[in-house]
């Protein structure tokens, strides 16, 4: 068996915890598996790279941060090569350039294009754990790049892929994906299986473990991928192509507070409206969410939208800057979008009837409604949030086995 | 013009000094130069990564000692690169994969094969100072490598016999290289030229503020080195071939304290002693500097040799363990190599007995001679020291204009 292991920045922070790893790596080595270990740069080093960064220039051209980023990991890979080592089982660590992470040239949030995987695999013959660097890569002027967010996943991900690795762990501080947050939703329950698209609406409401490109690589290329606790040895939450014979009605409910809705009042009824109005937002990087048109009074109509936090004040001012067709601008910040995720829903018409039925139940008005095929969001206040999700939780039974 | 500059780890501490680098570097920039920047690792950087590594391994691979060590010049030139973009000039960082600095695969203590000066040329092309990591190098497994003590200078004076520069400055906290240590000897005068023959000898003495890896790779490809002040804008000291009309009788006065007298009494005097002596030690990796053979009393004789004190307690215990053809062994501490260096006594025979003659008058016994061509050293009591440079220096009227 070959083996992708990923452990984040808290896994990797003090000499304990590198410990901890090496010897959870070797447990498997012992067990006559080859193992890839992806690491991310130790605890808040990245942080602690960032502010010196700022100190000597506000404004670090991209390629010089992530010339500094790509630090974090290489001291992390050093340092895990050395405990393994000390405790008697030969392991080398690579960087990018020694792995060859190819990636576009975009500085901060590259893409990988291809991954050499002559040089581990030499490794592995010869019987050694090899420590990958997470999150970086390097473009073909060789440059150093980063991948982003959740760039480590990524990575684990892609080697996984390239060495067609039976099995890809990303070893986090949960025991896996839960029907809910169990923080908020005290009857949460772990997911022993979870299918790709679920998994993807899930990170992309920002309620998953996994970053969305990370998934998104792991279905393009079926990596199994098995989401687990870096804290205890449980089974974890096995990520893959769910027959449709498995597929759950819901598989999981999340709640989304980074959300701000902003609304445009009394917009002409003519064609090419939303077009304008979107199209400047665009031009400036604004990502929208949720979007909701309605007919307004007097033959004119409203445009809804939602936005992140930190996006919304830069839309407002774009809209009032470059667009000036509407009559009146509302925004709300105290929303949170709650959503409600399974592929067993494309098949059953009545989900989204259930969810919005428990909402009035609970006396909870919806202020915006969308849907993709797997899942069905609604924006409510931000004070019902935690109340509207154990309602959903419990209407659909999620917590029971 | 194309220079080369080299800065050490205490020039680029922290952001004001980071900075004062960055303005100097941009000087010279902008008289239309062309210039390439090498740099250590900030401050105490490399000891920092040192305690990381020993806290994880108290005896980590030399492989990922250099994978680690690696990080502190890649955070120089990254951090140096963002304060020149910040004061407005383009400038780019690069480390050894990005130079392509080709190495020999010891750990460690590599040494340079070849470095591709294609992409440094191109980033020059292009009108942006070139920041380089000192120190490091790949080998041609693509596993990282570190040069060894004084490696930066080494990196330095390499890029520029590649580049062909017209000049590599190697800058430290003082003035350039003296006719003896100011600290101890008052009179002591900065020399503005000084051949690279002397200046091998006092790197060797330990006198010098080169590593003599640099300047014997300096004199090789004849690149015009100048070793000058990061704290002011004073000449400096030019390294070059230096023709025999110029030369100087005697050009400087150096201590060496770190050294101890071993001598072994009463050794048969028949052929293949010294061999088997000097055999076990070289062996064990003892490097032996001063060596003096004597006849002894009814046929024996005596070996006596000088090591540093590191050294000095193992050479006795190989010599007690392998070695067992002497009666008596003595060791003495206390002692010191004081050393005149001078391509000009090369011909002028009279300059070791003055030498004798100074120390003769100041009642200073010596205890061992060595010499070479441009070089006498004596071994003495080390409370002799300065007293010892001091009276040579004026003797040799080094202090004069």
């Amino acid at each position: 068996m070959l083996v992708v292991k990923k452990f984040g920045g808290t896994s990797v922070a003090n000499k304990e915890r590198i410990y901890n790893v090496a010897n959870r790596c070797i447990e498997d080595y012992k067990k006559g598996n080859d193992v890839v270990v992806v690491l991310s740069a130790m605890g808040k080093y990245t942080d602690e790279l960032i502010d010196k960064a700022k100190d000597i220039n506000p404004n670090p051209p991209k390629r010089e941060m992530d010339m500094l980023y790509t630090i974090g990991e290489q001291m992390s890979v050093a340092l895990m090569a050395m405990a393994m080592n000390h405790l008697g089982v030969p392991a080398v660590s690579l960087n990018a350039f020694q792995v060859s992470m190819h990636t576009t040239s975009v500085y901060g949030n590259a893409r990988l294009k291809r991954i050499d995987s002559e040089r581990i695999r030499n490794e592995l013959e010869q019987r050694k754990i090899v420590i990958v660097t997470g999150f970086q890569g390097v473009d073909k002027f060789d440059n150093y790049t980063t991948l982003g967010r959740g760039g480590s996943d990524t990575t684990a991900v892609a080697l996984a892929a390239a060495l067609n690795a039976d099995s890809c762990e990303i070893f986090t501080d949960v025991d896996g994906v839960f029907t809910a947050d169990p923080r908020k939703v005290p009857a949460a329950k772990k997911l022993d299986v979870i299918s790709y698209d679920e998994m993807l609406e899930l990170a992309t409401l920002g309620a998953g473990v996994l970053h969305n490109r990370s998934v998104e690589l792991a279905k393009k290329y079926g990596v199994h991928l098995v989401v687990r606790s870096s804290l205890n040895t449980a089974e974890g939450t096995i990520v893959k192509e769910v027959g449709s014979m498995e597929k759950m009605l819901v598989s999981g409910v999340a709640a989304d507070k980074d959300t701000t809705r902003i609304s445009l009042i009394g917009l002409k009824d003519e064609p090419g409206v939303a077009f304008r109005l979107f199209n400047h937002l665009a031009r400036h990087n604004i990502n929208v969410d949720m979007i909701l048109q309605s007919v307004g009074r007097d033959s004119t109509k409203d445009i809804t939208f939602t936005t992140t936090e930190d996006n919304a004040q830069e839309a407002v001012e774009i809209v009032e800057r470059h667009f000036h067709e509407y009559e009146k601008i509302d925004v709300e910040k105290d929303v949170v979008k709650v959503s409600i995720v399974g592929a067993g829903m494309q098949s059953n018409p009545g989900v989204a009837a259930k969810m919005f039925e428990c909402l009035y139940d609970e006396g909870i008005n919806i202020k915006m409604i969308s849907t993709s095929e797997i899942r069905v969001s609604v924006l409510i206040g931000e004070k019902y949030a935690e109340k509207a999700m154990n309602a959903i939780h419990e209407k659909f039974s999620l917590g029971d086995n």
